[in-house]
């Protein structure tokens, strides 16, 4: 298992992921298989989204914000059980697959690191399983 | 890896996958491991659903288009950021159980496409593990 | 492929797995790889959540009741629509990394059965790929 480390700047934020993760399975010499990205945080999420039009992760996070308001009479004491709430719907690990050594996404994907109550220190795990 | 096709019709529309996973396990001969199951798109999802009453189904995408309504003041200018948003809700991948060459599902369970931003030509990623 | 049993006591209720699961794991001699956790059903979900302030658990299933009311006018003759939603937002299945014997969680994280229409029995799925 490989840690990233993650530094994010706000309470709500989108970190792409993408370049640190390929970067690593050529560390690896990875060829074929697949690769689980897990966030071993509680209040955060891994997803998948656009890597082009910065518009779709700031519409994202706004109608979030809305969907889970911060201040919604939540009775937990740490005032975050809306970061919890965000990170149960966005998930907590993604599974990607690998050809050639390449991390196989779409076209306009990228996969990200959630934030939803940060600014915080992360981590995230990843586990490469070859296949054959 | 394997890419399945899948033609989508309407808008928002949920394609069952199963017939064509179970088909391509049988060719293959897979027999013990997982399954993971991919879009490379950002405007649609991979998800499980009850494969008996189709009224899951449109009560499902009804419910989603009230939740994230298109026209909500967002800044994305391809008007589809309803479309990316339901499918980090959703999510783009799926890992499922398969024994015996049979992929393991619940009596009630099927496997879904949940296309939200068609009509368009998708495709689906298909990678099997095997175990031991 | 291993079966948990899993007895649920409310219409909504969140239950914790992580013992069992690790428990699993032991008997097993599971060292390093990966730990699939499916839910065979298609009303209920598998999860990660904080396991220390049982507050985080109540908070969210009342957001979830307030989301998806159970009477929003839904077709679905059996009346469990709310139930199905819920369950495709918080996923059917959960991929976890094992090292040295041990499912690697973070320090607030406990893995999670998540019923939205009980109280039933019910079954969890578990699956170990080895690495290497």
């Amino acid at each position: 298992m490989h840690r990233i480390k993650v530094k994010t700047h706000k309470r709500d934020e989108i970190i792409d992921l993408t370049r640190d993760l390929q970067a690593w399975l050529n560390e690896e010499d990875a060829r074929s298989g697949i690769l689980v990205v897990y966030s071993p945080h509680t209040t955060a999420a891994i997803s998948v989204n656009e890597n082009y039009d910065p518009d779709v992760k700031s519409d994202m996070l706004c109608f979030l914000k809305g969907l889970v308001p911060q201040n919604s009479g939540f009775a937990h004491a740490e005032g975050n059980s809306d970061s919890h709430i965000k990170g149960g719907l966005f998930n907590f690990s993604q599974t990607f697959i690998v050809e050639d050594g390449r991390l196989m996404l779409g076209q306009w994907q990228g996969i990200y690191f959630m934030e939803f109550d940060g600014p915080r220190s992360r981590e995230v795990w990843v586990k490469f399983i070859a296949d054959g």
